[in-house]
């Protein structure tokens, strides 16, 4: 099985993505949402978490673990690779950046995300060793995650607070713009639309779907241990009315919550 | 020690109006900044969180507790007072039913709070027992906490959505508006703005701290016991650099924060 993990639910956007693209292998998806949001959590909380969530998936046999989350994959992968050393990990954040660094034309790249993803500075690293001459601007955008799970996809509020956000980073010039938060391709129209043609969108569940595809294809042994079919299997830590609405609206279809607890 | 819990840093609008009231008393708080926000969250979830910050703060020398968090109030004071049958509960919802009650001249009350809180019923219950005349309107207004805790207090976006949430009250006729959530006081304002004149406020946190006020007061035993000068404690289960700004926003001084692990 393909273990997938977030804050919350806004990784069904990677899960949908992976099933697109391998719709052989069956996931096992775990989503946060007694704890939701990780995104305004120090990094010690979120890396504690994100073991417990490992642990899990792992314990229902994931054989590769997909952090389908900004925020653990910006803070917590060192901690996460140190603590399961066998395990095949993937993260949002690397295949993001690739996209990003072969798309931008002006080396101007545009960031927006939560404010633990945004302050860890993990792209900035990432693009300064890569090449020097490339300037990142970010800016964190807390509020789209609220506005998200709410489901104000369109509304006129959604529009105004997006476009307030991207205007710093369009006073710089960006000519790509990387959506920092699994959450954020469910708003992708209005951010496009915000950001104006010029600018290229970079996806985090679209690369780190292709990622996941790739290192499957080319990991004939793991292909093999993975293959298995059936519905994915959707737990989370807690469960309301809304948060099966969201999850509909995450995957695009409805999905069974089970319901779990890690503590 | 008077003890104060609540999900996160809304209910320092609490501690604040409680040290206006009651000066000579010590008090220790403790906000639930690593699984906050609790207003989006089931009831059953709460209700173990409830357990274990009311345990947290017993064992660091409380001797009542106050509830300053809407969504606790309304779904877990009859498991706590279960679990803990000696120990003085105080929450922000009576207070505010009874002040709505005495408020209000055309019996058209509205509620706005979290989706939890709204959807728990238990204003519809206090008030069809009160009073079978009296209508009351509510309407969940999840956004109003992630704006407050960005410290948008009274930015454009934060009017419109104010206003947007209040319209379906306002058509209804109301007289009187309860603030169902501890955070709801900081943009106080700008409710009233968009409210109009004609529509009086019900603040949860000035009602609860005249309740304990008033409870003191006629129990001279308690007053004894919880004589105790100091600086107020202030527990979390996250810090990050925007919880201390957010901290200091909400109890209107800056406030050293000291992280502890519940779980």
């Amino acid at each position: 099985m393909i273990g997938i993990f977030d804050s919350g639910l806004g990784g069904l956007t990677v899960v949908k993505e992976i099933l697109n693209k391998l719709p052989q292998y069956k996931i096992i998806y775990f989503g946060d949402t007694a704890r939701t949001p990780y995104g305004t959590k120090s990094a010690e909380t979120v890396k504690r978490y994100a073991i417990e969530n490992t642990k899990f998936l792992l314990e229902r046999g994931a054989k590769i673990i997909v952090v389908a989350c900004h925020t653990v994959s910006s803070t917590a992968i060192p901690v996460l690779k140190e603590k399961f050393p066998n395990i095949p990990f993937f993260e949002v954040v690397t295949p993001s950046f690739k996209k990003a660094l072969k798309l931008t034309k002006n080396k101007k790249i545009g960031l927006i995300g939560t404010r633990t993803t945004v302050e860890s500075g993990i792209y900035d690293q990432l693009f300064s060793q890569a090449d020097s001459e490339i300037k990142l601007y970010s800016n964190p955008a807390p509020l789209l995650v609220p506005l998200i799970e709410e489901g104000w996809l369109k509304k006129p509020e959604t529009r105004k607070i997006v476009k307030k956000y991207l205007i710093p980073l369009k006073m710089k010039g960006i000519d790509t713009l990387i959506l920092g938060c699994t959450h954020y391709p469910l708003i992708k129209k209005v951010i496009q639309e915000k950001a104006g043609k010029r600018i290229k969108l970079v996806d985090p569940s679209e690369e780190i779907a292709l990622e996941v595809k790739n290192f499957i294809e080319n990991t004939p042994e793991l292909a093999k241990e993975l293959q298995e079919n059936g519905e994915p299997e959707i737990y989370v830590s807690d469960i309301t009315p809304n948060f099966e609405k969201i999850a509909k609206l995450f995957l695009g279809r409805p999905i069974k919550l089970k319901k779990v607890n890690l503590e």
